[in-house]
């Protein structure tokens, strides 16, 4: 694969490490942030406005922390045409699959292509490049981004279709399944104090058996251990990922109790001042809730 | 390990397996079954009462479908009075931890012991010997028991210590935890499609990756090919195990919005013929929940 003019927008915890591999790939890349210090010390320009960033026929890769943040950079469609006939957008960050639709409109009125391809990994895995992506969009706009993806995680790229939206809800649903998974093994683990049982020898009984995976694993050790207090993810933005599940369960008439029930206790979570937590923090809550200490 | 003399009680989809292999393994093994036909043709005498199969200092394993078919047979003393001092029974039931508390108490005043050693596993597993054990209960007992239990299972036996109740707690979040996973699964499964996503792309990409166990894997495969027909572990026993979780929530003053939507679900499946599905059935309640057919 050749090296790639792209611009690169938000550099945060997850967008960081992966402008970084993408630099040391040999690509040409310009930085955009917000927050103009965070792009700094990469060893790439810093545009001073966004479109300055980019080059037309280009790509653009965008991993910002929500909707809001992706349509005040990308609403007004001057990214869209500046990109152009045969640049593509790459949208990694996690929004609702109407924002990813909304994208898909302005960058087809301006002559260029949106795809969404949302990461599965937390800021280590990034840096690592142990991520994996839900792709979806034209084949066109997929088949320019796969080697770059695959490049940055080994974890490689999924394909869920051409409507860029796809990946989006793919990503909700997983992030549903994580937010489910955080919510049983902080139950059972309180449940096991609560029943006189040592959780160390539930987490490795369970995680030796039928729950020997990465994602029961690491949370399991995380809520075992109570230690939420390094936050990879945090538990506000935990809530805001299980608000766009509830709201993908609304758009699509998907009634879940258990989708309310992750909204109510992440909401008390915050409530409680445990928004700055790793998600797995709402194990915090469930211990208060049943009258344990923190 | 010599030969033991072993009186199996229970001869369910469970147990028939186990006491096959028992009878393969050289033990001098007498059966009984409530229903006398189910325990014919394995090649063990089939004793025509209960403490008729036991003999004095010997092993006793039961396997029995609820709390009230364990109290029925043990509750009276007379088979623990007829184990005597050295005798030990082995409980692989699914029960209520004060179920266990007071088997512990029958056999200590009449001088045997009990332990609690719940199997993990499905039928095709304990076929198979694959399945695992939770064991507690007095040293002498497990010491006694676990190369039995070895010679089952190659999943092996977990300790969670002397306290016989503390295996059946063990077991009660074990199946909470796949009662949780299962109930994920479906909304996930059935929120793809109702998203436009193919459910096989999220299961290949969530169970390659972050879910790539066991529980996710078995589960999501028949909730993706809505392939619950043939029961592994019914419905309507999923909704006794429910029950139990919600018992020993309560015991323990454990809130749970989860354990209670659970129970809700998993009655309104028996409620609508649902009963002698797998437990993954559960997935055809939310697809009609969200307005699917079966």
């Amino acid at each position: 694969m050749p090296p790639q003019p792209i611009a690169f927008f938000g550099l945060g915890l997850m967008g960081r490490p992966m402008a970084e591999h993408l630099i040391a790939g040999g690509h040409t890349v310009t930085l955009w942030n917000r927050t103009r210090s965070k792009a700094d010390g990469l060893g790439a320009p810093v545009a001073d406005r966004p479109a300055e960033a980019v080059r037309e026929g280009g790509l653009v890769f965008s991993l910002l922390a929500d909707d809001r943040a992706v349509l005040d950079l990308f609403g007004d469609g001057a990214i869209a045409a500046r990109l152009g006939p045969g640049g593509v957008h790459v949208g990694l960050s996690t929004v609702a699959p109407e924002t990813a639709r909304r994208l898909a409109e302005i960058h087809a009125a301006a002559g260029s292509r949106y795809m969404s391809a949302p990461v599965m990994g937390r800021p280590e895995a990034v840096a690592a490049r142990k991520e994996h992506f839900l792709a979806a969009g034209p084949a066109e706009a997929k088949d320019r981004a796969r080697p770059i993806l695959e490049a940055l995680g080994e974890g490689g790229v999924y394909d869920f279709g051409e409507a860029p939206e796809s990946a989006n809800a793919a990503k909700l649903i997983n992030n549903y399944l994580i937010a489910a998974t955080i919510n049983a093994l902080a139950d059972a683990v309180t449940m096991a104090e609560k029943s006189g049982i040592d959780p160390e020898a539930l987490y490795a009984q369970a995680t030796g058996t039928l729950f020997d995976c990465l994602a029961w694993k690491t949370y399991g050790r995380q809520i075992v251990d109570r230690s939420y207090d390094t936050p990879s993810f945090k538990l506000s933005l935990g809530l805001k990922d299980v608000k766009l599940v509830g709201g993908l369960a609304d758009a699509t008439e998907m009634p879940s109790p258990v989708v309310s029930a992750l909204h109510d206790r992440y909401l008390a979570a915050v409530a409680q001042g445990m928004g700055g937590l790793d998600w797995s923090g709402i194990a915090r809550l469930v211990r208060r809730n049943a009258g344990l200490g923190d």
